[in-house]
Parts: structure tokens; C-alpha cells; sequence
């Protein structure tokens, strides 16, 4: 923990929001998605006695697991330690997490009768714990913590499909189908996630993360029609909050410029699109990422030579380091701490 | 079957081959991928006494599961049905095709020793029913044949993964941390599948299609270093053969200026990158696509509209109209006869 030069008081270190507001300054803050996770032998500890949804609704527990990778790891952000079902409970929907699967909803949403029996999220009465968790990392962190939410189209795909699924075959059925009940269960999600990082934010969240982890199976002229505008309103609910809006996808390589065009301050993009072309289709739009997580399963001269070629390509405007998806459990926790290293060197030459 | 002019000589229809040349003049072929599949009630009837192996082993039965697509659709070429691991058998790896799962290897390859006892392919010998199929097919088909094979990149992830994988993570590992056993393991690979692509076009194969449907789990550096020299080589030895080479990958969006750069003379792109977008990034390579297969169970008026944008997308140069990726079990043969009317229409209009 860093103390300024009046007493007590801690110093921020602020270059994550810096870097998100465009402000580079050379610096490259770094961070990781799933940095709180199962490569962490204190966390596979308190895994054998809690369950993930259990974490995610003790604000003690939740607050000590988002905080470990920060002070292990000397990241320059936090990220709130959840699950992006965890808002759906409350509006009506049944759901298990199982281990190396993902959500599995207990009863697929696939008509009009289900969507019109999504309750309205109220964050202060419904997610409590999830605010009190913000509150009290807000007061002990000294960077900045990043909330988050699932974009409407991944929320839908996992209600559709009722788990993970490889082509998201029920959830386009449904989108080609039935239109009017997709754009009602889309509309319904974007309310719900508008009301939920509103009041992350609120409780002390600095950022924001929205996971639209799936849209990238969606060819663009579908995007366009059938999600582009939920996003739109999602992004313009979150303007008037002032944080950085930071929207996440895998695979959405090809849908770059509409995540740009839909409001977001950040772009994360995955290992398969360069962030140098990135930059190039998205303009001055600050980029996080792109290290393959599978690349930190390497010896470590091939890491450094590919976190090399990241911080090279992205050297033409703000970039925040990060992986193109989420921390494997198999993730040596040693590598994870020299490759923050090796961006704060770079980062600040 | 058509009669030419002189008598009981068959006329070809070429108008695939003369796109795959880059003559369009206005005409959209059109040929499905799996289009001999489980959406047709006679191949799962035939499949209720045949095992897929069964079927690709029998000249006879393959021919006629080859042929069926192009009698009741109307298509503008026949795919030979076999699968992407038929050559890897006598090259000494067990395997075998698991329903909705694919290839499961029964050893996945992993080390220097396995990939030293890979043995040579020499197709005459090895897969003499193939040869057999294409002479058959040769003479009886009216369209073009398109021959296959698997790319070494997909080749080497499901023999080093032991089957299909999510993330590529064993193929990956070995790729970055044994780069000569990978190497070598390519190699060996790129020998066999040019070996095996010439065998059946020397037996009758108008056409050949690589298909590389994990290519797009790599960053294009690494594709680059680990997977683009070996691809050359592949498409150096196809070359003199004289027959359009087609390249095909799933979500490979992008990698495509590469998939240019290694020598297909026609780039297969999925639904994900616009045809124009394509075509801008590829110059004059005729395109190959591009509708989702999951688009097929809409109702027809989503599915018209889609073909419609499809065909106004492609129409800025060579384009023969397929799928994304392959025809789903659910679909409906009608539905797909409906596909290549509308192509039809609008192609020669």
C-alpha cells in the first residue's frame, strides 16, 4: 500500500484509469481477467469450502479473493470477483456453476411467457452483497477496481441455450424466429445490467467490464440487427456515470468497429486480431490486451518474446495489458507476477 | 445428366471451376459444405447399417452418398465424403469418429518418438478405396468434383489434443515448447496430405479444399512462425497439378490476407467477415461462403434475406455461394433445395 505525503492518507495509482481516459503518457498498466481463480493456490483452498456463488455473496470472502491477486501480483487494477449470472438469480432465473463447464440454467428461456416472468434486477434490494463487496474493497484497494455485468446477448445465450454452447444454435433460432421475443428478452437484460453497474459504480467501482464473451459468433449484419441497438442503450444508460466503459469480447475480431461505435471507452481484443490492425480499424479508442492465456503455459523466453511483440503493437496509443480471455487454472502464479513486471519495465521506459 | 450435342458425351457444368479461375461472368455456383450428411433421411438410413469409416472405405456406397447432394439439390459440385483422419490411419494412428463429438485419437501424439513413427503415406497403397471412389465419381458426376483434405495445423491439434478441443491448449503447449518436435510433426504432416491431394486429383479430383477449421484459435504471429511455411509448401506442391485450391477455415476472419499469401487460389470465409469486407482484404481471390448454417432453421423469409445480402456482398467479383462451416443434422433438405434455386435466380440474373 502506497501513503502519500499527507500522513495517512493512500495514494491511488490511477494509470489504469489514465490509460482508459486516453491519457498514455507511456505507461501500460496491466491486469488480468480471472486474475482471482483457480491458479491460485489460496483460492483452490477456499474453494474446497465454498462454493463460487458462496464467495461471490460473502462480501468478506469476496473482498479478501478480489484483493490477493493485487497484492501478489502488483496488477494496476481489480476486478470484482463474481460470476455474471450472479444478477439473474434475483430476476427469476435458476442456475448452477459446474466446475470447467460454466452456468447451466435449470430451465431454458425460450418464449414469450418466460421473458415476460424475468423480474426487474433492484441492485440495493436484490444484490446487496454485491454492493457492500464494492463499499469495502473501495475503502481498502489502493487501484482502482473494475466492476462488471454480461452484455445482454451473452446473458440471453446462456438463458436460451441453457449452458455453453458452440454455435449458440437456440438462441439464433430464437433471434430469427421470433424477433419480437428476442428484442423483449434483450430489452429486459440491458434494464437489468443498466441498474447493476449504475450501482457498482455507486458503491465505488471505478470502471466497468461488460462480457459479451459470445458475441463474436454472430455474423456482423445480425449484430447490427439484433444487438447493436441493446448495446447502444446499455452504453449510453452508463455515459452520464463518467467511468470508463470497457467492453470485452472473444472472437469478435470482425465486430471491432461496431464495439467501438456502440459507446465503449476500451476495446479488449483477443490474441487473434494484432492490436496494431486493432488500433487501425478503431481509431484513437484505447485497446486492452492481447496475450493468448494459453501462452503462459510456455517457457517463459517464448512469454517474453510474445509480451515483447504485444507492448510493440501496441505502442501507437493507450493500451492496457492484459490475456484475450481469462487466466487457465493451470497458470504458474510466479509467471503471471514477471509478466507484470516485464510491462512495468517496458511500460514505463 | 446432361447430353451434349455429340451423342451420349456428357456435358460438364463448370461454372464452379470457371469461378475458382476467376471468371465470373455473373453466375453464382453453389455447393454446401457436408452436403452428404445427417440432414438427408437416406444417409441416415444408410448410416443405421454403416459406420461413417464403413461408407468412406466402399467405393461403391461412397460414391453414391457423394452423388446423392448434387441429384436432389441441384448443386454445381460434389464434395468426395470422407473425413479429414481417413489418411492419417495408415500412417499408424488409431482413431475413431464419435457421434456429435468428431475424431477421438485413441494415443494423442505428444513427443518426438510418436512423430518419428508417424509413418509415410503412399495413397495407392494406403487409401485405394478413395482413388477407387474419385475414378467412380469422375465418370458418373455432370459437376466438378472437389477433392479434400485436412490442414496440417487441424491434423496435428486433433492428434496432439487426442480429439476436438476448445483452445487448442496441447497443441499449443507443444507448439511453443517443442517447436522442432512441431515442426517435424507438420512436416510430416504437409507431405502426406500433398502426397494424398495429388493422388486424388491424378485419379480424377477437378478441384482440391484444404480444410485448416482451427486455424483461427492461433494469433496470426503464430500462425506465422509455427504454421504459414508449412502451408506454403503445401500449396507449392499442389501447384503444378493445375486445380483450383480452395482454403477453408472456420473463424479464421483474421487471418484471411494470409490465407491469400500462402497460395489458395479460392479463400473459403464464414459468416463472420462480409464477403465485401473479404474482397477488400483479399483482392482479387474468388470468395467461397458465406451464410451461417444455423441461419438454415429460420423461417424461409430470414433465410431469403440472408442470401439476398449474401449474394449483394459477393457480387464485387468471383464468388461461389456455401456455408459457413458444414450443413446442420436439423435442416431441412427442402430448405437447402430452396437455397440453391434462389442462388440460381439471382446468380445468372
Amino acid at each position: 500500500m502506497w501513503y502519500g505525503r499527507w500522513g495517512g492518507a493512500r495514494e491511488l495509482n490511477d494509470v489504469f484509469l489514465r490509460v482508459c481516459r486516453g491519457r498514455a503518457d507511456g505507461r501500460v498498466p496491466v491486469w488480468f481477467m480471472r486474475q482471482a481463480g483457480r491458479y491460485q493456490p489460496e483460492y483452490r483452498e477456499l474453494r474446497r469450502r465454498h462454493s463460487l456463488l458462496d464467495i461471490c455473496r460473502q462480501p468478506s470472502l469476496c473482498a479478501t479473493v478480489t484483493k490477493l491477486p493485487v497484492e501478489q501480483l502488483g496488477v494496476d487494477a481489480a476486478i470484482l470477483f463474481s460470476d455474471i449470472m450472479v444478477p439473474l438469480e434475483p430476476m427469476g432465473v435458476r442456475f448452477e456453476i459446474r466446475e470447467g463447464v460454466g452456468p447451466v440454467v435449470a430451465e431454458p428461456l425460450r418464449d414469450a411467457r418466460a421473458v415476460a416472468a424475468l423480474r426487474t434486477l433492484e441492485p440495493e434490494r436484490d444484490v446487496p452483497f454485491v454492493l457492500e463487496t464494492v463499499e469495502r474493497l473501495k475503502a481498502e484497494l489502493d487501484v482502482p477496481l473494475i466492476g462488471f455485468s454480461g452484455a445482454p446477448f451473452t446473458l440471453a445465450s446462456y438463458l436460451v441455450e441453457g449452458g455453453p454452447s458452440r454455435d449458440q444454435r437456440e438462441t439464433k433460432k430464437l433471434m430469427y424466429g421470433r424477433p419480437d421475443v428476442w428484442h423483449a428478452l434483450l430489452s429486459t437484460l440491458t434494464g437489468a445490467m443498466a441498474a447493476y453497474l449504475t450501482a457498482q459504480v455507486r458503491a465505488g467501482a471505478a470502471a466497468v467490464q461488460v462480457f459479451d464473451s459470445w458475441a463474436g459468433a454472430l455474423a456482423p449484419r445480425d449484430y447490427d440487427r439484433y444487438v447493436r441497438p441493446h448495446m447502444e442503450r446499455l452504453f449510453e444508460a452508463l455515459r452520464p456515470l463518467g467511468v470508463p466503459r470497457i467492453l470485452f469480447s472473444a472472437n469478435g475480431g470482425a465486430l471491432l468497429e461496431r464495439f467501438g461505435a456502440v459507446g465503449a471507452d476500451v476495446v479488449s481484443v483477443d490474441w487473434r486480431v494484432p492490436l496494431d490492425v486493432a488500433r487501425r480499424r478503431l481509431g484513437g479508442v484505447p485497446l486492452q490486451g492481447n496475450l493468448d492465456p494459453v501462452a503462459l503455459l510456455a517457457p517463459w523466453d517464448e512469454i517474453a518474446r510474445q509480451v515483447e511483440a504485444i507492448l510493440a503493437e501496441g505502442s501507437g496509443g493507450p493500451h492496457i495489458f492484459n490475456l484475450g480471455h481469462g487466466v487457465l487454472p493451470e497458470t504458474d502464479p510466479a509467471v503471471l507476477k514477471r509478466v507484470v513486471e516485464l510491462v512495468h519495465g517496458k511500460g514505463s521506459g
